[in-house]
């Protein structure tokens, strides 16, 4: 079923569904601004000439997203896979940059 | 190297990921609270004995992630596959709730 915001039959699936859209909105530009200033870094290395990983660092965010996500109520195991889904392309991004 | 708040060490790179911890700390919130109500969306397909995965519904968020992306700047392509492993664990979780 088509969910909009003038759908007469709003059932509580769809309400929710309304909350979920609004997160995704603000995740989405979250995330791309976190690409912009990854961008910026991805500049940065390059200039310095500084690989396009840095497992110290990652290795440190992993250990955040673990530990803020069991704080607020999310599997720190998808909290980290998710991070890496992201940071893979951060990595990819950057090699990028480099050539 | 290790960056910290106090870190005297501070260089452009370690500034900016200083801004990437704190839009993870916001992403993160978001999606501890998109997981709650996705948890509440599965309790209630549960109830009324609807299938975890809704195909049409899954279908216009991707057309959503994908429009919203391009919108702020960050690659489409990447959202859209961002988006599908969000939604792959709500729809194991889902399965979860209906066993």
């Amino acid at each position: 079923m088509t969910v909009t915001r003038d759908d007469a039959r709003f059932d509580e699936i769809n309400q929710l569904r309304l909350s979920i859209d609004n997160f995704d909105s603000a995740m989405i530009h979250i995330l791309a601004e976190r690409f912009r200033i990854t961008k910026a870094v991805g500049h940065l290395k390059a200039e310095k000439d500084l690989p396009p990983s840095s497992p110290d660092r990652e290795k440190e965010q992993a250990e955040r997203w673990r530990a803020l996500a069991a704080e607020a109520g999310l599997d720190p195991g998808f909290a980290e896979k998710l991070l890496n889904f992201i940071v893979s392309e951060v990595i990819e991004n950057h090699k990028k940059i480099r050539k």
